[in-house]
């Protein structure tokens, strides 16, 4: 017997959280079992809060893909109380701003107890996966430790010696969170980056994807953070698999999120065609001599963007205009079936 | 201005769970502010669960005296939920007999928290109480970790070589919460107790005391560990306050609880004189030359138990007979009333 995963063709995903999430459910509805799905996972959010490590973007592809994801929220479980927050409150424990429910924290728990015994993120993300059997291969994309961290004036408004305004770094999810991505991020930091390394898994499926996609995901703080993990960005580049990303931006915003806070701290127009000019074409569709090299080969906009394609089409990205909105997982297998139609993927033997 | 604590007459008591928890009330209804109650908790029962430091007696008594405990169980929290619970249980994780609410477990957060950032569980417990305002002062017995284990036949019924029963050492509460302690129990296993030292402010105050009380709480598991912390029976022993007790069995059998397996298993019989002779007579008050030496100067057994008067009498032990059924405060009040008469204990200045 030969293992079925080796014949099967491989996809591999780089996701954030809702975005990425509700993609993956659409891709998984179109796959079904004629592909493996490998979904390479921002940590980039995760926190310790109150001693619980929490991974907000692991844990919404989970939920989202097992079932248990809040429909509503977009994040937590569905059916969830808050009583364990509550009394956190009432001991005058911070933080008090951030969500955490009570069926999400025994996900919490049983992942702080296993990082606390030694077991790799990697693994403990496979074994609360066994519960949810998600259908996907669900991989952080580090097991080391990076936290993203936003540069902002001081919210309190302290001022320095000249009365300019101070600037501090805040936990992403405080900026995220508690001030809605209203304070003005000067720029993002993050902690940890530069030792960390891919978990286990990452780069071997990059090398032997035979399709590589870029969820409509926030690009900078979800996969722009995938894609600074040292080696990762590289192993894309190099990658033998198309790459193809769906716009998350749709006629000038976000489809949801606050990815144009982000795109604006880095200085991207929040336009379906500076995200691709963002993630940039690959270096062989580039001309001769020409510097740079990115990690696209196709970039799907909205119907709505579809005067952007002759501008992405120029820079030597493949780019096609479609309906974008995810409402349903039908809709959104449409929109996966889009993507990887452009990159030539092997539609016929996947297709419906 | 002298601090008022040092002109209030002090009262030491050492206090397992739901007994001590239910006498202390009654005390504190008594005392009011004229005295300064100090508890030294049993933390012998203390378990890890899921990564959480659960010290269900020091959380008893809290909530008790807090106005926190559910008092139809008599443990954890009033009006509780058990979303946690629910979840590990569906994430297949062990144990799951253990009642962990979600209200409760925001303590053990705390709690867990703390201790990983190095404060000490007295510390700790201060700090918990700052929310609760318990009107007593609570330490710790110690703030080192001392597990009860009992020991027993293996529950899955494993034997030896000669078909004889293999014997195991189980956690106290898998043996009282899952096993209902129904397995009878061949001995106690104190682990840690060799190492463990009284937490600070534990032989001051039994040092400092004006009266020293034993409450209806577990002779065994409850009082007996906290005896058993190395130097803390002898700093009771020598203390120069009175020390008096009240019966937890009442004709015979536990009021609550189920100490009579406890005592089973340390050959001491479920009757109140035989646990007043358990606890054993003060030096002073037994003959000269005669062997021995215990703790208590006074017992107070139930009115059932009337005729065990005359035998404790004999053993040098002060005993007289009263109703003992906690069934509020102000009857709780009128029981500590009546031991702390045993001992002459100042009772005209803190009367109602």
């Amino acid at each position: 017997m030969t293992n079925p995963d080796a014949q099967r063709p491989s996809i591999v995903v780089l996701a954030g959280g809702i975005g990425g999430a509700r993609f993956l459910r659409g891709l998984r509805h179109l796959v079904r079992d004629r592909a493996q799905i490998t979904v390479i996972g921002n940590t980039g959010d995760d926190i310790w809060l109150h001693g619980l490590r929490v991974c907000p973007d692991l844990d919404t592809v989970m939920y989202t893909l097992g079932g248990g994801i809040s429909e509503e929220r977009g994040w937590g479980r569905e059916d969830e109380t808050f009583a364990v927050k509550d009394e956190l409150t009432a001991y005058g424990v911070e933080p008090t701003w951030f969500g955490l429910g009570d069926r999400d924290i025994a996900t919490h728990l049983i992942r702080t107890q296993l990082l606390g015994a030694g077991y790799a993120l990697s693994d403990v993300t496979a074994a609360l996966c066994d519960r949810w059997q998600p259908g996907v291969r669900l991989i952080p994309m580090s097991d080391d430790r990076v936290e993203t961290h936003v540069v902002v004036d001081d919210p309190d408004g302290a001022v320095d010696a000249h009365g300019a305004p101070q600037r501090r770094a805040i936990h992403f999810q405080e900026w995220w969170v508690r001030y809605r991505a209203q304070l003005p991020a000067h720029s993002f930091v993050q902690i940890g980056l530069d030792d960390a390394k891919p978990a286990p898994g990452v780069l071997e499926a990059i090398d032997e994807a035979d399709v590589i996609v870029l969820p409509p995901s926030n690009p900078v703080v979800s996969i722009g953070t995938i894609l600074a993990i040292p080696r990762i960005r590289d192993a894309i580049v190099d990658a033998p698999a198309p790459v193809v990303g769906i716009s998350p931006i749709i006629g000038g915003a976000p489809v949801r999120g606050m990815a144009d806070a982000c795109l604006s701290a880095i200085g991207v127009p929040t336009t379906a065609a500076a995200v691709a000019e963002h993630y940039g074409p690959r270096r062989a569709r580039i001309p001769a001599g020409a510097p740079g090299g990115g990690i696209l080969d196709a970039w799907l906009v909205a119907e709505t963007d579809a005067d952007s394609v002759a501008e992405v089409t120029a820079r030597g990205i493949t780019c096609a205009a479609a309906p974008l909105l995810m409402t349903d997982d039908d809709a959104t297998a449409t929109i996966a079936l889009a993507a990887l139609g452009l990159v030539d993927f092997d539609i016929a033997g996947i297709a419906p």
